[in-house]
């Protein structure tokens, strides 16, 4: 067995879940409100996945984007399914600023800057976010 | 007005197109395979679409992920829609190798290496990815 740190995840910031997916606030400082929606299955590909699969884990992406616009009004919204390190579908969801490290580059990009604090304290958008995404999933 | 690349488009290879967007092959050299799926519209977020526009664009990524894996046998699919540079919503769709010149690194990273052809020459790419998608797709 090779081990998968999305297999194996401990210590996530968990925002939602059901029986196929779920939803963390990943702990990165620079990019407040970044987050993953994660397929619970060790599965690679979009594709991979049955059709009315896809359609709910992009529902769940679609819902998260939209409550962090709701939330934080950020310049753009980063949407991606890339996986060459963690074969294992994932979303990321990152709320993007003009003034954070690699606007408007991709956040993989070399850094532009260094970035400020939004302000919003890590424990207080937790909550918001499990409550918006609880109201609007649930 | 604000001028908009993907409003003003021109000599893009295009592979397929409905009325609400289309597909064209990315003139990436390095990336031989890498797609683009572009919403006609230039709206700027995917929660700003209609939830039918939203599974229709959606649909069309994907067909083209898994022609794309059915033709170019990738190590992976990568799928982004960023947008922060061109505010005018367009998914990539990119097959990457694990010899290509970033992976397993995103391609907006840091170079990691030269790549090497895959061997596919891009005329005869371009005529198998139209043939593929006209016949999911039509």
């Amino acid at each position: 067995m090779i081990s998968c740190s999305l297999c194996d995840a401990d210590q996530e910031t968990l925002l939602w879940t059901d029986s196929r997916c779920r939803v963390v606030l990943v702990n990165e400082p620079e990019y407040s409100g970044y987050c993953r929606v994660i397929w619970h299955e060790h599965i690679k590909e979009m594709t991979y996945l049955a059709e009315s699969d896809r359609a709910h884990l992009m529902q769940i992406v679609f819902r998260v984007e939209q409550i962090l616009r709701e939330i934080m009004h950020p310049e753009k919204i980063n949407l991606a399914s890339l996986g060459n390190q963690v074969p294992h579908i994932h979303w990321h969801i990152i709320p993007r600023f003009s003034d954070d490290a690699h606007f408007p580059d991709p956040v993989w990009a070399a850094r532009k800057r260094d970035s400020k604090s939004d302000g919003l304290e890590r424990a207080v958008l937790t909550q918001r976010l499990r409550q918006s995404i609880a109201d609007m999933l649930n």
